[in-house]
């Protein structure tokens, strides 16, 4: 790590030190992989402790030779009181945990092994911050952007004749892995499975998925109903491609279209909309302008060209436009009628209007952009229009 | 579904309805994927209601054309009691929920919507009947199992002078979803990060990972410590390969090591020890064998044959030599000193014990067996001596 990654960690951790002192709790416990990455530059199993007027320390379990300041090893969170105590620490009356995404029992152990402190949970709070980026964070999600697009204008290239959605996929994801994709693709909830993204062609983007992304499909295993069906790709029908920017631990979202010969007029009427609320949305966002704001001006632009019943879906129509994205792909601010959020100049967002039509398939794009104080600053970089594929 | 499927699906109910009665409590709600799954035949978002004495009741989220008996469409957790009064039920004072993995807040959201009954965890329990499978449960691991040896058996022709470890593992990854896996891999727990598998390749089997597999590896990025590093395949190692088994819901585990040209005879006298500790099993194990007896025996074997610094690791040495699988790669029971589970027929387990020899690499093979009343049916059959690839 360079002194600069090391400055911007110190950073990160003051912020938590400073909600401490909001919180008027006396000590946070970070135990979960993708915030101790955010907090340490890398991952342990064990637990982060962070205290307000001092260096934090690592209780590790794994690996058993981590090297790094302030490490004390330990087997199970019962051992915390003591080796606080060694240390010349009290044990916390009040805590901090993440308790968005540590199961109840794993919470509930924490709070015996600490003497029932009071709680209350961090997670928001670390959404919220990571929810605005630093410059060397962008710079990755730039280069995740890079190879998103290198892989997409492969695409062409691997259509052939007779084959199925699920073949496609299989040659884009064996494309992303030649070209750096690191596999894993991490997501926040309890209600977001997904494997290296999604592919949705004909009327397979009707299919309704119990999962909370913007399109379904119905998948080709019960145990993972989301996109690719395993079904041939017809003449006169699209191909949604929303496979993951997993090329840095920093995602970029990227949708394109592309459509297996000839498709009829009103796709490609749909698609330009698309399009040109991806312009709209250039200017109109930046620093400052409500994320409710935005989804309002997007339904506008779309019962203006009275595309309401195939927008983001027709048996099941999402109700969010776009998300944050970085660490993990739905990270805040969600584009959403109710959402409270405001934008703030450094968010990595992707926009993703879409359409359904039946029959045809989807079509739209996504893409991810920077939000500025003047408007964004569009990150993937890559043909927008449908592109035929034969 | 088909009628058996139909009739096992409403065994497993009743067993969750006979625990509500035995815990006393008035009502059971499942909410995750797997759970959902095993009791349903299919994922959604929402809350299965389980009561003792009548047909449960899904309250849906998504996908919003959910075609089943008993549903009702839902918003959010707080209109549960609304909604059971409609039907006449009274709002539960004691609940089963899933709080090994619910996060803290889902949890306390279902509480507080229920007006805060007492509360017990499920989850054990429900791991703990998924532990023993059916024959169909077994007939689809067997189908994992075959599809999982076909790939294998490609290994040798994918392998190319001048590879990397990753570039192997994308070969392996591209064999294995023509071949029909699923993508989605699943563990239990907090800390079972992983892509796909595990590729261990000379000394990258020392490095400790953070995860609770039983290898490590560095990995190719801080964001995902495990498994293959980037390095380039050297003469004289070895390349342990660990990839899922995830050709239907159900997952076979198994593990074969292949050579780079010729190995030091050490390597060759661990792995033989390996492939003997199994034939032991074979006859060792059976229903009514405590599992901390079959890491006892294990641990014999190794310490009479001197083996005892490279058994499951160096650097960082794993406390158990196999696992339950199923829906999950680490389901119950576990093959620990503590352990306190017994086998029962019908159980499907993966046993690995492994070596790691410094400068070469790691050896030995991991199996997927059933319990039988007299031993273990062998479910991977696929060679176990070292391949050498040239």
């Amino acid at each position: 790590m360079n002194m600069l990654q090391k400055e911007e960690i110190k950073n990160r951790v003051q912020k938590v030190q400073k909600q401490i002192a909001h919180e008027q709790v006396d000590a946070c416990i970070i135990s979960s992989p993708v915030n101790l990455y955010y907090l340490n530059g890398y991952i342990f199993d064990g637990y982060m402790y962070i205290l307000p007027d001092r260096e934090p320390i690592l209780f590790v379990k794994r690996p058993v030779n981590l090297q790094a300041e302030n490490v004390e090893f330990i087997r199970k969170p019962e051992q915390l009181p003591e080796l606080l105590q060694k240390r010349n620490l009290t044990v916390p009356m009040r805590i901090l945990l993440e308790n968005d995404v540590l199961s109840y029992n794993a919470v509930s152990r924490f709070q015996k092994a600490l003497c029932m402190p009071e709680m209350k949970s961090v997670s928001a709070f670390m959404r919220q911050i990571r929810s605005v980026k630093s410059e060397s964070e962008l710079q990755q999600i730039r280069k995740s952007a890079l190879a998103h697009a290198k892989v997409y204008q492969q695409i062409p290239s691997l259509y052939k004749l007779g084959m199925t959605d699920l073949d496609l996929q299989i040659e884009i994801e064996y494309v992303m892995r030649r070209e750096g994709s690191i596999g894993a693709f991490r997501s926040f909830g309890e209600n977001m499975d997904i494997y290296m993204g999604s592919l949705l062609a004909g009327d397979n983007a009707e299919a309704a998925s119990p999962f909370d992304f913007a399109l379904g499909g119905r998948g080709i295993d019960p145990l993972l109903p989301l996109g690719s069906a395993n079904k041939l790709l017809k003449p006169g029908t699209t191909i949604m491609i929303d496979m993951a920017g997993n090329y840095t631990p920093y995602l970029s979202d990227m949708t394109r279209t592309f459509s297996v010969g000839e498709i009829p007029e009103i796709a490609h009427r749909a698609h330009q909309l698309s399009i040109s609320m991806h312009q709209e949305f250039m200017t109109f966002l930046k620093a400052g302008v409500a994320c409710s704001d935005v989804y309002e001006r997007a339904m506008e632009m779309v019962v203006e060209n009275n595309m309401e019943e195939y927008f983001m879906g027709t048996t099941q129509q999402a109700k969010f436009i776009g998300h944050g994205v970085g660490l993990e792909i739905n990270e805040p601010p969600v584009f959403a009628p109710r959402s409270r959020e405001v934008l703030q100049k450094g968010m990595a967002i992707a926009l993703e209007p879409k359409f359904v039509l039946p029959g045809i398939g989807a079509v739209g794009i996504e893409n991810t952009y920077f939000v500025t104080q003047t408007g964004l600053e569009k990150v993937t970089i890559c043909e927008e229009k449908i592109i035929v594929l034969q």
